[in-house]
């Protein structure tokens, strides 16, 4: 590879020779080299970064401390960020210096060094026309940049993956719940039979779950809302011109269609992220209630023949590579595996969070990796799920009415009739002689079998079904 | 020890003589010999049970399904749960049935034999004034009644203990941020010197963390708000009389004084338990903000003279049984051992959370367990942080100073004027050549000494104070 | 209450008249009253601390540093901790100074004030027989003597307890393996219908995950073995006599009948508990082998009519207030409650490791609180799962013969006479029309119905039986 | 894109003309579009398969089941694969089915296809050289493969960059414990002031827990060693060759060269993965011991003028985009972040290992990507932190000297001639008037100037240096 001397504070390093990029890039690519391949920040978080510098040299403008030119030609290599036309020049990783110090100065050199081509130099001029931190990175820090592109970056991720994928399958579950309302089926309780309710009645509890979840995320969005921008180095606001919070906190909720807001206490904002570990606590809340369902829908459809086998799922491919004719529920399998890796995230995340000092927690990277990890797998888990599986389940009737026929648990309804003990009574002798409740009824003369018709009837069991 | 013999559906068992409790609660204690000495189910939900029987037997009253007697009688030995009197004879643990029913019986047991002998009846009586099941447990099922009480005592410990812990301290802090607004300091960022800011700004950081925090908990409490109870058997009410869920909801409202109110769906109020796992991960981000004020207390007080040492903290009790005069910040370390244990228990809750299966949560004892564990941990932890360390804090304000006369940060008010490049230098030379900026500014020629005095003022560097 | 004064280096504090301890352990009650009633400092620190402070005693008799009867005396006074004589001393709490000094000193006045009256003194005389610091603690610092104490602790609870317990369950599962070695029954992955094994087969898993699991536990014992004693203030061993560590060591070795040794790096012992960790990750390792075990326990035996109803289960108490009759597998629920605590437990104990600084880890009572709780409850929990459940499983062989004879996953054995492609059209036909395997496959014409009957036999599908 | 049909016993499906792969991998690309930018299955998996495949075709062939010419044609594609040339045809991602099924027939389909090209035929022909499932994955299901290549991953992974990355570290920490043997410092426990030690004693702490670590890693590799190969379906080695599980296991050893053996116990290696909760345990416990490590430098290295400043580590970048000359401690905050990265995903790994039912866990990819993840962090972490910070480690004597001098904890040394409280007096005092120890002990009357300077040694107080 060719390369050019480029320079920074520190000396000079060699860059590949039409990198978009300069020395402090270099040097972190050099000093990291740790899961290179798979571990790049999160193109959500160059992005998020794209927007912020354009607000930025928008702001610095307004404010009278950047030319014209140069905020045109920042936002005009923003523009070409945000389409991912330059996404190899930001080759660094997560395992860096804790601030993504290194992270801000590559979207600080992409910037300067295209700007600086695109307004007709070459890369090789050693006076450019933008200057990376003089220009671009003007009235900002990595330490108030960094967090800000984790807010923009994280909350556009949850509007517009996570939101609406949990969305997508909370309504399929929702239509299934109004269609199954009327089937009868047995309740399980402990594993063990009891008495019965409704398909459409579970699923209902799904959809409560999924709405609940819902709610709980949307909670967290207004610290999520709050930016750090302008808070600088220590969160004091150094070196920024008068209301430039406000107004770069405007710039980004315009660019972004957000409702982005600056941060009331910049100080909390660098030094902690409680915001991210809030919202992350809301995904792993929903992470919970999708193993929940993930995991009964594949126990209910378990089987074909030994298993509770009262629901059908889709078959999406063949399920074995030994054994014949084999269908799985692999999509409940990848989304409770994804619901483990969420409620391990949180703990990386509580960990980073907790683990700031003074004016920075330095566990940014981490945290915000970690977050927009589990808030993709949330949503596109989601609509796997809903496309590959919950579309298509149907029940499976036969099956069902053969389990609420045989059902012991159909004795609670005689508990306000012959009272809780003698209907124990029916149901354990029932159990052991192996007869039906009703036979056993009538045979410990507890009830006439007119009675029991009258008394036990599953649908009667259920409740008022909306 | 005497016994008498008490018997229930499975048959005969050996009960302590004078125990106001019968057989399931003795099969539970035989049952489970697992960390009885120290594993107790919390008090707390045998204190929210009372509440719930004594609503329930309100509510079966009006509903004309219960004799005004029985009612009040069970309303009368509720009464004596809640004043503690009976304490002696809930003696199960936490490591039962995953649903909670012993210790639902337990509760049903005790309110049926107390009441017996308040009524005038003796333990032996075969017969019994009220039944653990017919009566006690009316229009009730332990899967609907144990879910209920976890949100009766999870409501109440956070009004009670946690939230006016928090803001206890939180006010203290928010007292400390107004006297220190203009302490200039030093700040520091990666542990190493940075721009200054003020105690008082410092702290601000801290209340900010505490008041999202405090946001963070409220916003679960709508979930928690949310009653099982009326669900009964699988979610479907079975059992209950007309409008029964709303009405005991109302009634646990008005004995606690909260807004409880009947879940809108109970089938996801049985099988899962996402509103313990939500309000639980708010507690964990409180734990999250603790641990990062407690550390930042211990440092920032570390010493006295080999540390950072620019707060005093007070003195509480003889810091080491070798070193002679030693003082440690144990409050600190108090503090930051239960953040620990928060983060551990919500893993443990969220694992709870997410097993359940079919129609039911079998994690119940060791979710709320848990959750109030931390609960009162954070509550009472934060009092005593506040009352034994918070309120005695004060600033050091020598070496506050000499921090501040030392630092080489202050370089960076220059990069305004002669730019990030020949600041760094400024600094960098200075560091190496252990001298002052000002000394080396000038010796590089890049501003007058009066240049220097008029440009680098950290009190100027601080931002507007509020 | 009626008091005292006691005197400390701090000054004058009032303790109860007959409280056989001083200042400190009052000022430390006074200045953490954070969960006293449920939190105490476990009692098995507490003995290990007698086993310590006597051996403590004899070392520094037998270096000339303590007079006879002082070491005697100290030593009675430690068997009457060890018998438990003096637990009403011990009221201190684990959320204190993150390095237990106040429970040493706790032990530490204990010792002195009652050997002080069994000596013929009182507790109101100033001087004393035996000095807390000076005598009892002689050669020892908090920071040593904690993590040893730590040690002894984890050490002989896994002994005693945890390895017992978890081997009983362990041989319970064996003996049921050779039992039911025989019973074929249908394999069930990703919980649909696959080839045949036997029950017994199935259990050997089980065994074989606990044998596994108890040598992850011995694999941890050698670090455990490890004592921190004789390091002192920061692990120099400043203030002791030659050869104290190994000799301290030693006379603990003898006292508890445990290899004990002293730590080849005092540094580490005192700075970290990566031993603890490393240790509980063992047990976590096996709360995961119970999670697994005690699910396929409970799924195995569910129904009685509508699951899948392959295993009996003891029944030992009603399972439901309301639905008479029922039984539950609350011994499957307990393990798993105990499982997922353990699992939360780890991340507790691995954030107080990770958060020790410079010569001390000060997470010290937090992460052997969690330790012995989860040693315990696999220990106990193993215990009462094994007497209350696993010794009465029996395969229900009528069920298990119906599901083997309804499989389809039996076609697997065509693959290697007709290729996998065809067997699979034969199992998805069979699937579809709702026939056997046989039938398809003679309809179909791949067979003839005679080699069918020669080729599946699943008894001949489970390979060698050991 | 142009496509060819390929088929399998669901149907057809249109495939990327030239892609070495057929219907199931295309299935799952279109099945599971979920994070397929960045969760590619690990490439140790698919390089884990090529030798795992390449044994078994070697076994088969030595059993007789497989002709020589199909052996060495699939022998000679997982060379290809294993060289790398073939990364291009595996792009499923981890959030699959549980088993790997998806993933494995990805391998037995590249292997099948490319080796039909290789053996002169085109892709579209209809009948191919090699079968992917009669011949590829001849004696073999997803169910024993997947948990093969997951110990082969994982073994191989410990063994060339973890183990290898934590020695290196450990050696630098070893060579600095002996350069820095003889240079006293202040001790610090509870972040204060103690009695002193060397840098050299404070580094050998750091060995001490790294050598414990590989101890903890190297105990779990037995288990590792165990593969599964050889149970097929359900682990009772149903369509397998007699001897076979043995004699591949043989050939995966020398084919990577590493100790693998069958596992003993075929039905767990399939339904449980113990082995890899277990190893991952020991991986996070030296994530435990990393954090320690790397805050310990940092805080010792913090300034460089209001902080502890004992320390010099090598400055690597600029450390700030807006203070100028700001230098940070960044290989720290990497590898901090790593250990939260570590504790994380270890929780994961508890979830899925716990989660797995019957004879099959179904979070078999989650599992080893999250382990793989972990290895590799820690491996390439610790190359990172030895390479860029520990190996240019220094005191900076100047700074320790004048902590050692104004340390009041050299008390402790007075201890044994004055006793615990006069030296507890005489550091107080000091303390309060701003004093030497010196001049506080002379006026206090409790030691001549000469017993103090005979007594007080530091150097003396660090005990025997080894």
């Amino acid at each position: 590879m060719e390369y050019r001397i480029e320079k920074d504070t520190m000396g000079e390093v060699k860059v590949p020779i039409d990198a978009f990029y300069g020395a402090q890039t270099q040097r972190s690519i050099d000093n990291f080299k740790i899961a290179q391949d798979t571990n790049k920040m999160p193109k959500e978080i160059i992005r998020a970064f794209a927007y912020l510098k354009k607000a930025a040299a928008l702001t610095n403008y307004d404010a009278g401390v950047l030319p014209k030119e140069k905020c045109d030609m920042i936002g005009r290599v923003c523009d070409e960020i945000l389409e991912g036309k330059l996404d190899a020049y930001f080759p660094l990783v997560v395992w860096q210096t804790g601030s993504g110090t290194q992270s801000n100065m590559n979207v600080n050199e992409v910037v300067a060094y295209r700007g600086h081509v695109l307004n007709g130099g070459t890369l090789g001029d050693k006076e450019k026309f933008l200057h990376p931190n003089d220009d671009v990175n003007k009235s900002q820090s990595s330490n108030d940049t960094f967090p800000t592109a984790m807010h923009i970056a994280a909350y556009k991720m949850l509007q517009e993956v996570t939101i609406p994928g949990i969305e997508k399958l909370r309504n399929t579950l929702a239509e299934k719940s109004r269609q199954f309302m009327h089937v009868v089926k047995i309740g399980r309780t402990h594993f063990m039979d009891a008495t019965p309710l409704t398909v459409g009645q579970e699923f209902s509890g799904y959809v409560s779950q999924l709405d609940h979840g819902l709610k709980a995320i949307k909670n967290t969005l207004p610290h999520l809302a709050e930016l750090a921008l302008g808070g600088t180095a220590v969160g004091t606001g150094i070196n920024t011109p008068p209301a430039y919070s406000e107004n770069v906190a405007a710039h980004i909720a315009a660019l972004t269609g957000l409702p982005f807001i600056t941060a009331e206490n910049k100080f909390e904002a660098l030094a902690a992220h409680d915001a991210i570990v809030e919202s992350h606590g809301a995904l792993k809340t929903v992470a919970v209630s999708l193993m929940k369902i993930a995991n009964d829908i594949r126990m209910l459809s378990s089987g074909p023949r030994s298993g509770i086998g009262e629901l059908f799922i889709p078959d999406n491919e063949p399920g074995s590579s030994i054994m014949p004719g084999k269908v799985n529920p692999t999509q409940c399998e990848a989304l409770t595996m994804i619901s483990a890796q969420v409620m391990g995230n949180d703990v990386a995340i509580n960990i980073g969070g907790a683990t700031g000092h003074f004016e920075l927690n330095v566990f940014k990277p981490m945290m915000i990796y970690n977050f927009l990890h589990s808030a993709r797998l949330i949503g596109e888990g989601c609509v796997s799920f809903n496309d590959k599986c919950a579309v298509g389940i149907e029940p499976i009737e036969a099956n069902i009415q053969k389990h609420v026929d045989n059902s012991l648990m159909l004795v609670t309804a005689l508990n306000p009739k012959i009272g809780y003990y003698k209907a124990a009574e029916i149901a354990q002798k029932a159990h052991k002689e192996g007869t039906t409740l009703k036979e056993m009824a009538v045979k410990l003369g507890y009830l006439t079998p007119e009675e029991f018709d009258q008394w036990v009837i599953p649908a009667n069991m259920v409740g008022k079904l909306s």
